[in-house]
């Protein structure tokens, strides 16, 4: 898997031109753009001097991927364009220039777009940011996204201190789970909402297990149960919200007066209605972050993206950072892993080997 | 005016202890509570040595006086109690120990709930604040709330340069008016949003007189004249939400990427809706705004206030900061000032006379 092993296939592959990396393209069909994405021979460029040849190893398809595919992210690619934000690779080759990787380093994207669904690219070396080859490959593959949404939430808002508590909505999502651990990893309490299905009493042992401290059906946020909560933790500083529409409503109604909710995201497709009395007397701070922009405002500054990076892979080497349940999807199979990523209540990320 | 003068009226009134000071008794009745406001005699306690007996001279009817009558208010007082919030007096008579106050000074409340609507008082001498009693009875009786409110606004969310844009609605509210002057003065631009109304060419007008550089009427907000005004000043930094609802949500798809909107009153009785793509891509920061806490938070850190009352002051001295529209009312006729600042699109601002 460190695709040192396989160094001399891609030697080959320089030397047989003709053998293209496989890559999805994504064309220009409005009626229903999904139906365009299809497995597709491509041109590996020529290795420039600060380039870097990738052998991509594996990559997740995440809802995001599958907004942008559909048009409706805030990311719109030219088409034809190369599907995959997220993933994990190993340098095969280096160009003359390159400094900061060598072969056999494994690497993940600095920035979305890269297009990580394919088994072959070249890259410019400051595209990509290595990653410690010692960790599990799912956790490498799953790592850009989710845990440094999580990890920038839960520092970059509010104060947290040992013994706060945070409420959070999705809490079975990537995000979710990473909040969780990443929280009870520095002492935080997580109060995790999630919303009622047939296996609720599952997923609550599922989620207390990698050190939820409450779980709770979304339903009994409104209800006088949600005190028996409260009697053993603190009133939450911060509320990190996935959902959107009334749940981040109920979210934003237990927080401390001074609190912020945080949105990540909206699977609700419902806006985030807020009281004006929770503004103006209760001072919560209604805020949002995406993960891709705080990158790019930090892109000069690299160094604050490793230190992220090795925090994190410091906690998946203690066992404190697990990835989520994944899929892993042969690349001949991506169309059902893209339908499966789309099913309602999916408890695993579907994860394309390359 | 100064109170001077009148001296030995109080003298007096001390002598004679069934001389009481008038005030507004609000009793409870849930059915309709402001039928119980009424003027009543009460008594004037002894003057501490750490009090001041003041002699009312002018207090404003806000929104925010009726709304604690009517029980809708953050701040419930126990009742019987005296109402109004904001106002200006002399000082007629100092305890032994009081040190920052003079007989003759002008004062106005720290806090809010103090009781403004009444002839006379006896006030600790850490509950009120001096002014100068050089500016006009009115600019000083409507100081302490929404020039206040209007200057932290501008001062506390956003760094605004000159140049720079803000967009608010309520535009012509006491808040409002405050705003656009205070703006003004600095150099920055304020796009001002007003309810449509029969008289809407006049309010222009008047408004523009005292700075606004932009008027408009909330439906052209979603029309492509409003692109008009963005050619001639950058969109805005900072959005202030008097209203809520459709309103507030149309001052934040004009806002600046990383803006913040900040809501200190909703008079159209909606919660304030935000798109969660507004939060996540376009990181607008939504918040909350209340005088009275903020002058609670700094209590201790009493220069602050004094910092931002002499600032406001000296803008009033040079003119660029008038009271807004005032309609002076006689203390018996009360109910009439009541009901007169309960009317919609009131363009004037009840002030009782005391």
């Amino acid at each position: 898997m460190k695709g040192c092993g396989r160094r001399s296939i891609y030697k080959k592959a320089r030397l047989y031109p003709q053998i293209y990396a496989f890559v999805f393209i994504l064309t220009h069909c409005l009626s229903y753009v999904l139906l365009t994405v299809r497995l597709k021979n491509v041109d590996l460029p020529a290795i420039g001097e600060n380039d870097v040849l990738i052998k991509l190893l594996a990559a997740p398809i995440n809802p995001s991927d599958i907004n942008m595919i559909q048009g409706t992210y805030a990311i719109l690619p030219d088409l034809p364009s190369i599907g995959g934000n997220e993933g994990v690779g190993t340098v095969i080759e280096t160009g003359k220039k390159v400094k900061s990787l060598k072969v056999g380093d494994w690497v993940i994207p600095r920035d979305a777009g890269l297009g990580t669904w394919r088994t072959e690219a070249v890259f410019a070396e400051e595209d990509v940011i290595s990653v410690p080859n010692d960790i599990p490959l799912l956790s490498a593959a799953t790592l850009g996204v989710n845990p440094c949404t999580a990890f920038r939430m839960l520092v970059d808002f509010e104060d947290l201190m040992p013994g706060d508590s945070i409420i959070q909505n999705a809490a079975n999502s990537g995000v979710g789970q990473a909040v969780i651990q990443i929280a009870a990893s520095r002492g935080i309490n997580t109060i995790n909402v999630v919303r009622d299905r047939p296996e609720f009493g599952q997923l609550c042992e599922r989620l207390k297990a990698i050190g939820a401290t409450h779980v709770i059906k979304e339903e009994a946020l409104r209800r006088p149960e949600i005190k028996e909560v409260f009697k053993s933790c603190p009133k939450p500083k911060l509320a990190l919200n996935g959902v959107g529409g009334k749940s981040a409503t109920e979210l934003l109604r237990h927080l401390q007066t001074g609190g912020s909710m945080v949105t990540y995201g909206g699977m609700s497709r419902q806006p985030v209605t807020v009281p004006v009395s929770a503004l103006i007397f209760k001072d919560v701070k209604v805020r949002g972050f995406w993960v891709t922009q705080w990158k790019r405002d930090h892109a000069s500054d690299g160094s604050l993206f490793g230190v992220m990076l090795d925090e994190l892979c410091s906690l998946i080497r203690q066992g404190k950072l697990t990835a989520p349940a994944c899929t892993q999807v042969a690349l001949q199979d991506f169309h059902r892993a893209l339908d499966a990523s789309m099913q309602p209540f999916i408890s695993s990320k579907q994860v394309l080997l390359l």
